[in-house]
């Protein structure tokens, strides 16, 4: 691979010694090979600093994002991850930057097993390409594709609260300092959902991770799939962790503003999936299995189209409740 | 995977029917497996503008660009290329740019055989990361840790012209338009040797894709190998293909600048490689058979480094006979 100068600091933080590759970082192309009966899941993600970040943010923090929201996609479509290649372009070869870089990028590596077998650096304004490789058995990959009417719609963990951390820093909304904290490991640090993913394998129907918010990222699943949803907004708003936090003063979630986090936040990173409801109990045990809460939201429908209801199946008026990603 | 906005720009441009991977562009996860007995080559590569190409270069030649110089690491693999996935960060949705650009990067893509998979496009300075997906049957693909002294040592095509161009661009030298217009050519559509390259297999020691200029790159390989080179510059000089431009005005090329652009110029896009002696004719027929021209430069030696000598085998001194990519 092309890489223009900072050799010796690639050696230093990014060059380890090959695992499961048949070869990694230092050729011109990595090797690899998934295992008789496999397929490889492959996915791209690229972060822009001012636009996916802040440019000051933690390295060891921006490290363990960059790849955890490229695990996410393997989780989706229920992969194990395998390894992954590294696109690097920095403004200057800075030291301590790459040290931290790298510490919170392999650790969550290391954690999921997932090895670094080559990429590229150069000098320019930061982005960081990290391309991922997943195994799944052939055919039983997760899709977008397969959800029916009659299903049940789940989501995994949280939503909305790296949204709020985002309004926070960004001086939209004053948060107490314990609830910022919680609320601000969410938007750096995510949980990619890799167990559950693997967990739901002939189990759900269809699956996607929540990147770009609730309601536009379910849009994608509901084309794919030629159907619609109902979902219930009272239990949408639940799923903000920050409404259970302690310090949490009565009145400081308005609900337009947990309407605005739970349901378009963006960077959650938690699954979307549907199952049908003779799968209920199974989806439970998956769930408890790869120690990840999910939350029945509501149902797809044959209807295309995504109704926001109340408790009672009453169609809410407003903003949300018609939400088009793209309009 | 994560895109952000310009939905409908994507799937005007990039999104094309799947052939080769069991799924493409859309879905969280593009999922691919190589044929029985093979591996997966995979290389990364990234371009920045202002670094690797200028901004205002023709979109359609930055298309193949991007493409070329990835499949150019297969090619040094000996792999067939397979399929890529685009990460594109763009500072708006031009549509007369994406129709460019996706025009010259599918022509090159198709001209190979090689699918786009998926990506990811997002608003951000100019930056094109490929990573690209190639074949190779299991323990066959060539590295550049196989050189042995003895060894033969070969580039394909002709060095330097790409360099030519560029210091033209930049003012440093003045060319007749019609050189200018060749050499200009090899810098914004270098042809990967693919089919070189694949046809090298069994019988290239070790192999590698010129990107940096011969002598940097080529100090990988005899570091990789742990043996040193002899370089003939009586031969290295006549790799430039501007010398033979029917224009060409005596004395417009001075030796150092032939020297500058054959020895350390970057952007050829050529493959070096390296097969035992016994193998001329074998080489030969590879190299009829791929319609690539190679050239016989230098040979490999015992002794670590890289050493340029005259047509009497003599050591050269100045700057490239010592040149260090690394000082």
């Amino acid at each position: 691979m092309h890489k223009l100068g900072e050799f010796d600091l690639i050696a230093r933080y990014f060059t380890r010694p090959v695992r499961r590759a048949a070869l990694g970082v230092g050729d011109d192309c990595a090797l690899l090979a998934p295992a008789p009966g496999m397929q490889l899941a492959i996915s791209s993600d690229m972060l822009v600093a001012g636009r996916h970040f802040f440019a000051d943010v933690d390295p060891a923090l921006l490290g363990h994002k960059a790849l955890a929201v490229n695990l996410s996609d393997l989780a989706a479509c229920g992969a194990r991850p395998l390894a992954f290649t590294l696109a690097l372009a920095l403004p200057s070869a800075d030291a301590a930057w790459l040290e931290g870089f790298s510490r919170g990028l392999l650790a969550l590596a290391d954690a999921h097993g997932c090895e670094l077998i080559g990429g590229d650096t150069t000098q320019g304004p930061l982005n960081i390409c990290i391309t991922v490789f997943g195994e799944v058995p052939t055919g039983q990959a997760l899709l977008r594709s397969g959800a029916r009417p009659g299903d049940d719609l789940y989501v995994s963990g949280t939503l909305g609260d790296a949204r709020l951390a985002l309004e926070a820093l960004l001086g939209h909304v004053q948060l107490p300092a314990g609830l910022l904290a919680s609320a601000r490991q969410r938007l750096e640090q995510p949980t990619p959902r890799v167990a559950l993913g693997q967990a739901l394998r002939g189990m759900a129907s269809s699956a996607l991770d929540l990147s770009d918010g609730l309601l536009g990222d379910l849009g994608h699943l509901l084309r794919a799939s030629g159907v619609g949803a109902r979902v219930e907004r009272s239990i949408t708003m639940q799923l903000i962790a920050a409404s259970a936090y302690p310090e949490s003063p009565q009145g400081l979630l308005s609900p337009e503003l947990i309407d605005q986090c739970t349901l378009a936040g963006g960077d959650d990173y938690e699954l979307a999936f549907t199952a049908p409801p003779a799968l209920r109990s199974a989806v439970a045990a998956a769930a408890q299995a790869s120690a990840t809460p999910v939350t029945r939201i509501g149902v797809i429908e044959a209807t295309p189209g995504l109704r926001l209801v109340d408790a009672q199946g009453r169609a809410l008026p407003g903003h949300y409740a018609a939400f088009d990603h793209f309009a």
